[in-house]
């Protein structure tokens, strides 16, 4: 957007989106987010940080967090998931929130209205259940936001999806 | 973010934000993004946009919005609610969902769910039920992924959020 | 119904029911609605058509499937099931609506709500969750309406349905 | 469809669709599905039929619907909603089921899954909870199939429908 | 209850309890009531009745129960569950009702909301998910309302349930 | 049922069913059980016994219900609802459980499913949220099994809603 | 419990619990809380503390709540209600969470499972939908667990409540 | 907390804790309440106790264990879980009630109601499905509140919590 002298500045080697979870026991769901990420080219971080059991780290890192250049947080959680609202309500960056349907979840809709249901003041964009690539195309799209090229990726993203249907579509017909 | 040759430009005076709604009956929840992206200095357009009475509509501004310097779109709708994912389908821009609770609605549940639970490829940023507001404060922050400006004006919201509570915080201990 | 000189030619030949699904995933369910047509004698045609990934392509089936002979449209989807509903928005054909349960749905609430709560003006006619026997039953159900021999087969399917019901009744009364 | 001799014989006068509902507090909600038939110029015929207090006349009823000449039956109950159901085992029609959220009902969920999770063999199409006038829509898109002149006014409705939320958008952007 | 001289005649050998289930594929679940009514000595049938795909059988049946010495029928049956509700409406008796969790049922839910939410007028007696075991204990009790023996054998079973408690609390608390 | 030495004396006099609710809020919905049963003719006691604030009067009441000649008992609670099971563990009387809908429930469901979900070998005859009036008439079909009066009216009963609902349907066909 | 030397000293006038809340839009319901742990004669704090909000405030209140003699803290709040358990997270206290049915609240729904739904390690006590006053009652049994007045008069209290429901149960039986 | 006269003696040896189940099959779940007090140096004892199957067992535990010097009682149960709210209605002591997801449950609902939502007057402290080790975790925390080793321990225990994250946090990051 506005490329006054108040943008932020970014190298393009620090990570800009940073991608965080509750446990480790989460990575094989936020792995997702990571791997598409890396495929558009943006440089990511990721960590655990628990909003349960490290809370003052969690506020560390979401005090922190945009003065190290991250542009946006992905935070995945399972259960009464507060991970992504805590870090919401310290930071000024967006936050994107990924519920994770946990061993004892009750189906996911713990963690899906736990950090779905915000108050005023304190949003989370909030993706599907176990969606943790969408929450790092969504990232992309963010950025995109005011990054031309990124913007082009997410185009021919969109255009490739099209194209798999297509090709996928023909098979279809053909072989009914 | 990038402040490169392909940054896009905008004009201040056109709409950053583009608020839509799949009926003038939706009007009173979605004001309230309106209301607090006027607040936070954001130019923000307000229109009906509904999937499925006006689906070439629906198509078309989908198709133009990031052309006409829109870079997020606010789309809120009741019940079986497709206007977000369908637009978020078409448009490279992030899109923000506000699931809305309207008259015959099963308490709300269709249309969370049928604007959260996005296939993977092509995210949704969904908010709490009703949580026009939040979405509204949401662009703002992504706006203030890139705008330093914007991001003070967010930091500074939060922090009179905070001051408000302690008030009554205050007022409360007194009281009691 | 009526005979008139406007009534809506038919080639045999050509597919009365088209079957649509928003991913190649899907089709071990839809099947069965292609499977119960072909047994009834009804052409069919079968097809993936996303509105998520393919939206121009969808855009394009639903202008243009009753101008191609089709007087019926079957489409399933999953999650945040957006695909009947889209059609129903254009075509002026009856649409059935399938809700699958896909991987990450949460228990198929997304999919039914979201097929089934469609606003005034738009009907979907939705079966039960992965239920694409029975959308196919319904096609012909349609196709009956004015077509005797059809409604005949129709009726001899529910015949037999009971016969196989009291067939399996007699066995238990004798294993008891 | 098919205009051959064993087409179906219709006499304009005498009602094509049944609407029926399982008590007369119903009819609140089921005299949108007639008005909308009216409207469309579709002849229309309202009763009481109730699965669980005249258990015989409602067979009587689905047993001999056909005959009379009715080629699509409209049925709307509340909690365990039956009737849509037990007609669709017995006729051969297509049955539109329109769940009735009534007083003691737990939200709708009762009448939704109870008319919409029907076995294989015998489908009932299930639209939005209270969503006669979807049924009357149906019902007309369903006679559409083999009428023409029905067909236009279907998609002329769409039409109107498109016009309205057009003439509200414009209205809708002047005034913000 | 009063012994006068209308008080229905019972002959010990013909079945007082007849146990009825929608499919052959309950029978697995159903069996429990008959094997718990076995237990108690309640001379019992079963077999398949289908409201939706034997719908004059169900009639059949329901009306003709009692005047063949069944005193209590219990009903079991999965999705759209009609059987239980559809058979109190035309019988004198009793109903016990039992919710099944079939293959695509959404979690039991449809088959519980849809045995259970009985209109006025027409109770069915519904108990837990799957439990066929508590339907044939009820049916027991129902007759131990007027036979002391049948009272005198829910008395000892309840006994037994409660010394097989202890017994096995007691070796809890010694391997701790 | 069996009319031998050993059936349970009862002097019409004395009440047979049980009427008893965790607290006086909960008499506006179960008086309809008393009225109802009173309509049949049915001896009926009315008491509030709560399982939670007084779990010895519930003890109490369970264990001596039947030898006071009581044959059913009815009872109604709501939220954490214990009342109905507790009886049911301690009583070898068919318990008929109420779910009602009081102020804090959650719309119900927990009502509902703390009376409905018990374990194997402790039966609770669940009805409709709310449905006091089809607890009674399941209570008068229960003495039914031995009194063939009471059956009687219960078929009349029902052919009286069976005319109630035939007279309402003639009136609303003549009025469309 | 143990009175060694180590016990916790505890000065009667200050509070012992403390009872705080996300806004004050929640002392409507808190109130019960304070007021029946007066009725216990505990003293007591009251204020907002808000996890969204006021982040800094609620990691400081929790950190020094037990250095300040607080034994038992009581949190409640609505929609994605963090505050009992981010407090429990940072507090070696037992906390006691609230969940409160607030305006866009999906039929407390939300609050409940984002309360009750924590991971391993750190427990919230959770209570009823807005049953505050159940907070208190197990505030002072926690309190009673080491001081035998407080014992006494949960005893009491519990009898008092028994007295009351037979006293009503007697009026009922006479005016029935 | 107050160390007067009054307080409640306890000897070490015997045990603190109660830990009761429904159900023998509850065991490996409840175990973890077990393990976690043991490591806590809290002595336990463990022992079944079903509402529905030993009442008198269960009034009898429920008005002795306080005067055994248990302090905290942790009641896990399953389906319609009777058992913490039954317990509670009797004893003086806090509650912990452990929802178990048995397999005939609804998805959990059922246990989680059926202990949560209890009525005024009879608070039950609930905790997260199958989650008998935060029960342990709530148990040792109230003990805390009068003995300051205990409650070193609970800190203790949180501090290695937020050691083990953070050593795999840095392993997380290491790795990516």
């Amino acid at each position: 957007m506005k490329k006054s002298k108040n943008a932020i500045p970014i190298l393009k080697k620090k990570p800009l989106v940073s991608v965080i979870m509750g446990s480790d026991s989460d990575l094989h769901i936020m792995q997702d987010a990571v791997d598409i990420l890396k495929e558009f080219g943006v440089p990511v971080e990721v960590t655990i940080v628990s909003a349960h059991r490290t809370p003052k780290r969690m506020m560390d890192f979401a005090t922190k967090a945009h003065g190290r250049g991250i542009v946006v947080i992905i935070a995945g959680a399972g259960g009464a998931a507060h991970l992504p609202g805590m870090v919401a309500s310290i930071s000024p960056l967006p936050v994107i929130g990924v519920p994770i349907k946990s061993s004892n979840s009750i189906d996911g809709w713990d963690s899906i209205l736990s950090i779905l249901q915000m108050p005023n003041g304190v949003p989370v964009a909030t993706v599907a259940l176990n969606a943790a690539k969408n929450a790092g195309i969504l990232a992309a799209e963010i950025i995109g936001c005011s990054d031309l090229d990124m913007r082009s990726k997410i185009i021919d993203y969109k255009k490739k999806l099209q194209l798999t249907v297509e090709a996928k579509a023909k098979k279809m017909e053909k072989s009914n």
